[in-house]
């Protein structure tokens, strides 16, 4: 028999996505589901960015540069300025999606064998791409007593082997939002300086922070050679679907050896750099109405969670996820009760357990992440329906 | 110091790329470059496909299903059966181009140290995926003596080893142009089944065949679980700034594990899967019209091409490449000689070498690749440089 390879079998599923099937059966049944297990925005997407790509008169749809259209790249250099990071645009890479980014940063800096740390509950889909790499993913753990704060240096230094080799941090969080301050981002430069590491740093949420501002891997002074940035529109301009990423580092052996694996892709989508590039004209004020309609729905999304008997949510500082934990024994089954035996008024939500954040086994069981991408109307009845499933799922039999 | 990957100092660069520096230099000082050097057609995209993306009225830019669109993939059934390849939608995995095509089969199928057999001269990004995935690949030679038809049985059977774990194929071939016979495809089918390997069938040029047919791997009887299709739209609608391919296989631990790796990057793009789904409106005449450009600018390019003193090109039965021998030491030198010393009437023409299409050290020295992919017009203007730039070149000095 043909075997599939042994990278494959233990790639692990998508943890947000394997409740899809019960999802679906509850649709069929009737059953409206609110969907807070996936960060896929309601917010339109900015009608200049659609407008560019209606209105962009190609005759034929060519491949673009392997590092995305120049124009482009010269004009992400202005928006990254705006956000305090000084890059020219040959220190950006255009990618297909963050995730791409965070391959390429895998591939061109790690080897297989060697190992990243990275802080848990962390992003599922790292684990993916560390096997696509063959990396080890060794996890480091923040918690929900802390609201998920960076463990302390001493927590990452009891993980350092002679095969470490990167710290991986996004911030704000997917899937805790919790925002790193500017003290935690130094005790980071400190461990990496010290043990001669790559910083990868995932910055997606850049954009929605509700208490302070981002402090960027990139403004850290004297490690410049240490940061790989992994960014992407999807969530700042509601753009999932365009699948456009960048990866920014000022180290320019990354940059050729990023670039060799670009190459061999030939180019990102030509389409979503039309739209990317016209985002960049939207008005100045566009991240404040969609970061207040996200603070909005954070903290009617916190307050109704807490209120409710046995539950426990830190308030994230930013992205648009929160980390709950729930009064039952096991997430997993829970959410999956959710979906195939409970309704309420012929509704019911879909969360996304914890568990499949996590690297350590048997941590986050009753912990859900919640993505607050539904307008306040929604995320009102979502509650409902979490208020009275965990009364019914609680109630003595 | 950081030091980047082995697997990225290992990754070759594009060797189609390589001279594009001296392109640059060259348009600089005002010299018109003819590019035959790299597989973009001039030919337009179908304006079918360009307003199905202009009159979409999406308002959030979501991500789609990470094995893409459903009504997509239910209409390129209808595609693949009027090429006689009968798969229901659920067997087609619809990637981010044919690279990442590419690199799903190697992840899901190979680990790290295996091998992959390829007749070579190969697609040189083959090469790039191959490090990416930690896969040997091993190269059969097949020569310009035969018009690079598929080696003899013996030569893969010599080649094969306890690691041996594919073969890759592409018909009608890049960078060759030689289209696999009946006989041949059932060679392979042989080998397979004897050796328990897979088949990794690159079929990007499926429609441009001028002599006779594509027999396509998944036409072959009783290997379907070996089978593993890969495809794009970049080519057959010249959209190759879509980025859209599909992953085609019969095999279901394989499906299963591709749509692993395919649910970590979460999507393919969602603009490029509106272009391509229109495309399955176009008329059935559509391919004939671009068959038949394609198949006039063939005759002219071989023709001009034999009738240089010392050149030797053999007539390709498919694709939009032709190999050709020059009567040159190094190819690389005399082809970035052509970029960076010559020019005749304020004209170039920038081919590619053959040595990066190769895996043996040394071989294709003498031979260039060229695709024709530009006009009539603009190939005669071309060869007559090359024409001319060969006497010059050769001149006693």
């Amino acid at each position: 028999m043909l075997k599939v390879s042994q990278r494959g079998q233990v790639m692990p599923a998508s943890p947000i996505r394997k409740l899809v099937p019960f999802a679906e059966a509850a649709k069929k049944k009737g059953t409206t589901v609110y969907h807070l297990n996936i960060g896929q925005p309601d917010i339109e997407t900015p009608a200049l960015m659609l407008e560019a790509v209606r209105e962009s008169h190609l005759k034929v749809l060519e491949y673009s540069h392997s590092a995305g259209n120049e124009s482009y790249r010269r004009k992400l250099t202005g928006y990254y300025k705006s956000v305090g990071i000084d890059v020219n645009y040959n220190q950006i890479i255009v990618t297909t999606g963050g995730s791409e980014a965070i391959l390429f940063g895998f591939m061109a800096c790690l080897d297989a064998g060697d190992e990243v740390i990275i802080p848990e509950p962390f992003y599922a889909n790292y684990n993916g791409f560390a096997v696509a790499a063959g990396v080890k993913v060794v996890p480091v753990t923040s918690s929900i007593d802390t609201g998920f704060a960076l463990p302390p240096i001493s927590a990452f230094v009891e993980k350092i082997t002679p095969r470490t080799r990167a710290i991986v941090i996004c911030s704000p969080n997917n899937p805790t939002g919790y925002l790193y301050s500017e003290a935690e981002m130094q005790q980071l430069k400190e461990i990496i300086l010290q043990y001669n590491l790559y910083l990868f740093s995932d910055e997606a949420y850049r954009e929605f922070c509700y208490e302070g501002h981002q402090v960027s891997a990139m403004h850290l002074k004297g490690v410049e050679n240490h940061v790989v940035l992994m960014d992407t529109i999807s969530k700042r301009y509601s753009a999932c679907g365009a699948r456009l990423g960048a990866l920014v580092t000022k180290n320019v052996a990354v940059l050729e050896t990023v670039m060799k694996f670009a190459q061999a892709r030939l180019s990102p989508p030509s389409f979503a750099q039309i739209a990317a590039e016209a985002a960049l004209d939207l008005p100045a004020d566009y991240f404040n109405h969609t970061r207040e309609e996200y603070r909005e729905r954070r903290n009617l999304l916190v307050r109704r969670l807490n209120a409710m008997e046995g539950v426990v949510c830190p308030t994230p500082g930013g992205a648009f996820y929160a980390m709950a934990q729930l009064p039952v024994d096991d997430a997993d089954v829970f959410c999956q009760w959710l979906l195939e035996k409970f309704s309420y008024n012929n509704q019911t939500v879909m969360l996304a357990p914890a568990s499949g954040f996590y690297g350590t086994p048997g941590l986050g069981k009753r912990e859900v992440r919640l993505a607050y991408v539904l307008n306040i109307n929604n995320i009102n009845l979502a509650m409902d329906c979490l208020e009275q499933a965990l009364k019914v799922y609680n109630q003595p039999k």
